[in-house]
């Protein structure tokens, strides 16, 4: 890759490039891009997005201490195992300064730092213009185009838009450790709305079997055998798995490969198209925002949000009159 | 107040002049609707608006387990003590399913349920459409201007969008429990940069003046006494507290009432922009996709997500095209 340099467009299109060719400080950069919300991430994602669409996302997340990264590590070495390459985007709820150093277990995936068929990144889980899940969606976009198979989305499980991100992959694993209090029962159950597969990590602590068959009678409803009520109306597998050993793991692989086998027909279409809906509002959110921050719309964009501010009218009157003023710029 | 009836302007302004005058029934309904985003809950904001801005919002998160919901009980006890009133916004993390069962705590709570001075109510964190940040500045501004005099905002501090809802109050406080491994040692590192003041709980503990030592010496850069890059370019109060007991709570409304005195030249305008920005953000958001969800554009809108979830074009090209079919439909 040569050295940035040229128009945006320019440097867009060499590093959408590089990065399809497979060179690693190239797609480095283009993500950093990314998470800045640049022009030339603008162009190379628009260069990338029609080459995306053939890896496998998969959601994964789960209240803290469950295991996650752990389970990410026993992912990836199974998926290498199977010849198949993977990414991870891996959504960090500490802030940018500590970044890296929050996940122990981080550093067992540096053992896979010489391995080209593997690549992680972490984002910050703040701070995003676009929103959390229009950032990350786009990263899984740039490492699908990058021709990775499988785009392991890793969330904590305790945020809306954390959980949003990794229920909006093509399959979402809920993840959760045996053995926990009343408090994490209901994290759990709001957690469970989300999943296509449920792990029961830390499988070989005594609980973990009982965790199980309470977690498959919570998820089978009343007097029926499958639940009707999520995208593809059937019921979550729930599996017992020791990530630290590997113990159960090509079994869960072997889940998520049958799930995005039976999804293509049903679910996956759904996600996608919700991932693409985030994306869009997202665009068009930022484009609103950049008119009113055009030099001529400024001073009224300023004095509407001060007026808001001060309780001197409402965001809705201000929203519209905004819109408004909007309308009349661009009229000819 | 009557039972509801007439068109939604008239429902809202009966909603609205209820809530005002104190009636509990009619301050529920309400919040419930703004968590619908309901067209009463719009038209009855429009009118609440401009009589909110008195009350003292005030943001209270940490991590799980730190004892948010014990210094929250804590802190209305201390409020009422000082004969003052508050209403608390309790973002729940789990799901609508699971709502109130999460926290213990809130048990406690019920021992104000015939306290007029006091009104508690949960949100779950998930599925709003405007973003959780809008719809909790929206609930805060129903009990500014139903006359509450603090209004406390309680998230857990591990979610993009909860730690933001924590931020953008006038004041925010940031709750840690002494003697915490490593991991946390960086979620703290996350929360502290959006501190205002930042509470060590469980002070019983052995570990609880070191732990307040160490945060003091964290957020003390090298060399200075006072930090530079905060919005109000002021060091944080460290106080130690137990909720449990009410042990240093005296001293933590002190400096609540203090940093308010203080912020109202300083910190706290930026805080009310930044919530009237996320607010009217969040309605051009949903003005813009109600538009082009009308009867006129769902099929071009449809075509143009369908076109994304291929992967046949990308967002942002999808984002301009639906931008200038929208600017036809307008123009005469």
């Amino acid at each position: 890759m040569t050295e940035p340099g040229g128009s945006p467009a320019e440097r867009a299109a060499a590093l959408a490039d590089a990065a399809r060719a497979g060179d690693r400080r190239a797609l480095a950069r283009l993500l950093t891009s990314v998470e800045n919300h640049t022009a030339v991430a603008e162009q190379a994602l628009r260069l990338l997005y029609p080459l995306a669409g053939g890896a496998h996302l998969v959601g994964v997340t789960g209240p803290p201490g469950a295991g996650k990264s752990t389970l990410v590590a026993a992912l990836i070495a199974q998926l290498r195992a199977s010849g198949r390459t993977v990414a991870v985007v891996a959504v960090d709820p500490s802030s940018p300064i500590t970044g890296g150093a929050l996940l122990g277990d981080r550093v067992r995936m540096q053992s896979y730092a010489s391995d080209d068929g593997v690549f992680i990144r972490s984002m910050a889980s703040r701070g995003h213009a676009g929103g959390l899940a229009a950032t990350s969606t786009s990263a899984a976009a740039v490492f699908d185009a990058a021709g990775f198979d499988v785009v392991l989305l890793e969330t904590v499980g305790t945020g809306q838009s954390e959980v949003e991100v990794a229920a909006a992959a093509d399959t979402t694993v809920v993840l959760e450790a045996p053995e926990m209090g009343d408090e994490v029962q209901a994290i759990k159950a709001g957690l469970l709305e989300v999943a296509d597969i449920v792990v029961v990590n830390k499988g070989d602590r005594p609980g973990a079997q009982r965790t199980a068959a309470q977690l498959r009678a919570m998820l089978t409803p009343p007097g029926e055998s499958g639940r009707a009520d999520g995208p593809s109306a059937r019921r979550p597998d729930v599996l017992v798995v020791t990530a630290l050993t590997g113990e159960g793991v090509p079994e869960l692989l072997a889940a998520l490969d049958r799930h995005r086998a039976d999804g293509a027909a049903e679910a996956a279409p759904a996600a996608r198209r919700a991932r693409a809906a985030a994306q869009v509002r997202a665009v068009l959110a930022e484009r609103l925002w950049e008119r009113l921050a055009s030099p001529s719309l400024t001073p009224t964009t300023d004095a509407a949000l001060e007026r808001v501010a001060r309780h001197e009218t409402d965001p809705y009157a201000a929203a519209d009159a905004l819109l408004a003023a909007l309308g009349r710029e661009e009229a000819p």
